[in-house]
């Protein structure tokens, strides 16, 4: 199973921005955002204060960023050029790229936003006092079908993401401390993806690693955002899990509930529910499935066992190089794919489609405790793909 | 040394946005950023497609909040009043922020944004569809002087920082796996805090601990944003650190140079020079001084020293609720703080002031390895106070 990108990818990717490109009357294409210069070139950083720019030309692509990201660029084979300011404010990168268009020969720009964005203080000029200047969101509508490559990704992170969950239960005992059991399980997980793919594992992290698995407990389990307390497990403890790993930029999501001890009799009846639940959205989903579709199909299981004044949130949501990504599976958005011409939703994309990867993850939450599981599932030509795969039944989730 | 922030803090901040807002011609201050609704009520939310909006008028303040984060809202003493939408996009969140703004007999407020950010593919419509709305960066502004309650969280914070920097060190030695050791020191200083606060610890983490500690290593340190590769230590690496525990929503930075093994001639050569650097540059500290000098002070010793092509980034910025906060002590800020015209770079704030807390990190990157030392220094009312502080000298820095 691939661990990296393929090269082929991010020509792929550049090939539909210029075809796009050439569609329009605009010079040149620009990108602000981090995952979407990511996408693009493969050159990911952390977006703070310091702008970075990608500008792509049909027949050029330089990139703008600050001093310090240069030697990160050299090397990038998608990357023409790459200039760069010293710093942020006294570096004016804004007048940089500026600069770098005009070179270019580039008046007029379609751009992911008309400036960088305002992280950690940023405050710069608009790109509009430089350039004409459209938005689009190209990018944003191009991730949301992921590639066969982008799937295997999310697929092998869902591999690591189980190992990880399986230390996460064996480390599980009253008695035991939340925190550092989490801990101790991202720990053995990051450490046995190093070492099973060697130098085939796509360097991401700082002073971190690459798998992350951990709990929230007790009461804290009734709420969704919940947190991990600071006290030791006790028999009776319910746990809402999750594990994920980053696999070249590409996560998954795997969510379970688990018992610390027996399940009593009310656990038993909503985890049961919740498992239902998943299951009837999971058997709803296909490609040309209106998202609407299945976040209703577990509504009107929860109405008819008398739970939806126990539901916090909608089904789920797609996932890729960020955890949450449109489209949502939220019955908001299939009325407007029906023709319903109310103004607060977009209604594009309301559609399951092939390359669509879905978190499916209704939740059930009383006043003590959560039932969520989170299952990560692809969106195949003719029905889905389970990408996680750890037991979803009572008996695989009692830690005895 | 108190580990949460006193209630009295919230009264005051929430005083401060009313005096404007009683100064103002609008009815209602308006908040969307998740970092400003914790600053302004303690209620932390992670900042998701799922809008969040507090509104602050003479006499009530009301959130309005996606379902599954309602009871978390509750019992909040500063929060009079909590609405809350289903999900997005079904829910429509603007509408229902525009139904309480309507019911409270707001028509024009000042808002930290016209609308809320994109985050994870959220697109909805601005608020001044329903409202008149001005935008204000009251908060950002009141952030940046750090209360003695806020500065004592940040020195907390330092105090486990250090502790995680001590495992780190003590896990390091030839053969050991750095994302390893990292994950090991997070762990135990994790560990520690949990321990040695008890019910003193504001609970913030989710599957994670509150204690961050790891290294990049190798020829990574000559990136400035390198990555931990996933190679075992070797004598001769040199190791670029980060050390910060989250206390009640607040970090410091510790940052460290080391060696594995005895420091070669160059190494030894570029780590005095960076150390000399930031000596110079906290000397330099203090209030009423421009952070343009103290930026110019390292920037004239690295032309002294013939090594500014080695410089890649400003000395520091600072930080508090965010990793990075204006203002940064860059030169560039503090030419238009003198009167230069030029309107790339915001001109306030380009005087240090008791309160600021500023990470101080002038760094030297060959193209085998780089030098950098992070220290955390508020400015007080008569010079500095380190709130960091692990050993900064070679010997404390070699690991044998």
């Amino acid at each position: 199973m691939p661990t990296t990108l393929p090269a082929g990818e991010y020509r792929d990717r550049l090939a539909v921005v210029r075809d796009r490109l050439a569609a329009s009357d605009a010079d040149a294409a620009v990108y602000f955002g981090a995952t979407s210069i990511e996408y693009l070139t493969g050159f990911h950083h952390i977006q703070t204060e310091r702008p970075v720019c990608l500008a792509v030309s049909p027949d050029r692509v330089e990139l703008t960023v600050p001093r310090l990201e240069v030697e990160r660029v050299r090397g990038n084979p998608r990357i023409d050029a790459v200039h760069d300011y010293f710093d942020y404010p006294g570096g004016d990168p804004l007048e940089t790229v500026a600069g770098v268009l005009d070179e270019l020969g580039v008046d007029s720009v379609l751009a992911d936003a008309d400036g960088a964005p305002g992280a950690m203080g940023y405050d710069g000029p608009a790109l509009s006092e430089f350039v004409d200047v459209e938005t689009q969101s190209w990018v944003a509508e191009m991730r949301e079908a992921k590639s066969d490559a982008e799937v295997a990704l999310i697929r092998e992170s869902a591999r690591w993401a189980n190992l990880a969950h399986r230390y996460l239960a064996a480390h599980t005992e009253p008695g035991a401390h939340p925190v550092t059991v989490s801990q101790r399980a991202s720990m053995e997980g990051s450490r046995a993806m190093l070492d099973a793919l060697g130098d085939e594992y796509a360097v991401r992290t700082r002073g971190d690693g690459p798998v992350h698995a951990g709990y929230i407990s007790g009461e804290e389990t009734a709420l969704p955002h919940g947190h991990t307390p600071n006290e030791r497990l006790s028999v009776g403890d319910v746990l809402i899990t999750g594990a994920t790993a980053n696999v070249d930029g590409y996560y998954s999501e795997l969510e379970r509930t688990m018992f610390v001890g027996e399940a009593g009799d009310e656990d038993e009846h909503y985890f049961e529910l919740m498992c239902e639940a998943q299951q009837l959205a999971i058997d709803a989903m296909g490609p040309g499935v209106p998202v609407s579709h299945v976040d209703q199909v577990v509504w009107d299981y929860f109405a008819e066992q008398g739970v939806t004044d126990l539901a916090r949130h909608h089904v789920g949501h797609n996932i890729g190089m960020d955890g949450h990504e449109p489209p949502y599976v939220d019955r908001g958005w299939g009325a407007h794919a029906a023709g319903d011409d109310t103004e607060m939703a977009p209604d594009r994309d309301a559609v399951m489609e092939p390359g669509h990867v879905y978190t499916i993850e209704p939740g059930i939450y009383t006043a003590d405790a959560g039932y969520r599981h989170s299952d990560t599932i692809a969106i195949t030509e003719d029905g889905v793909d389970w990408l996680t795969y750890y037991p979803r039944d009572l008996e695989g989730n009692v830690i005895r």
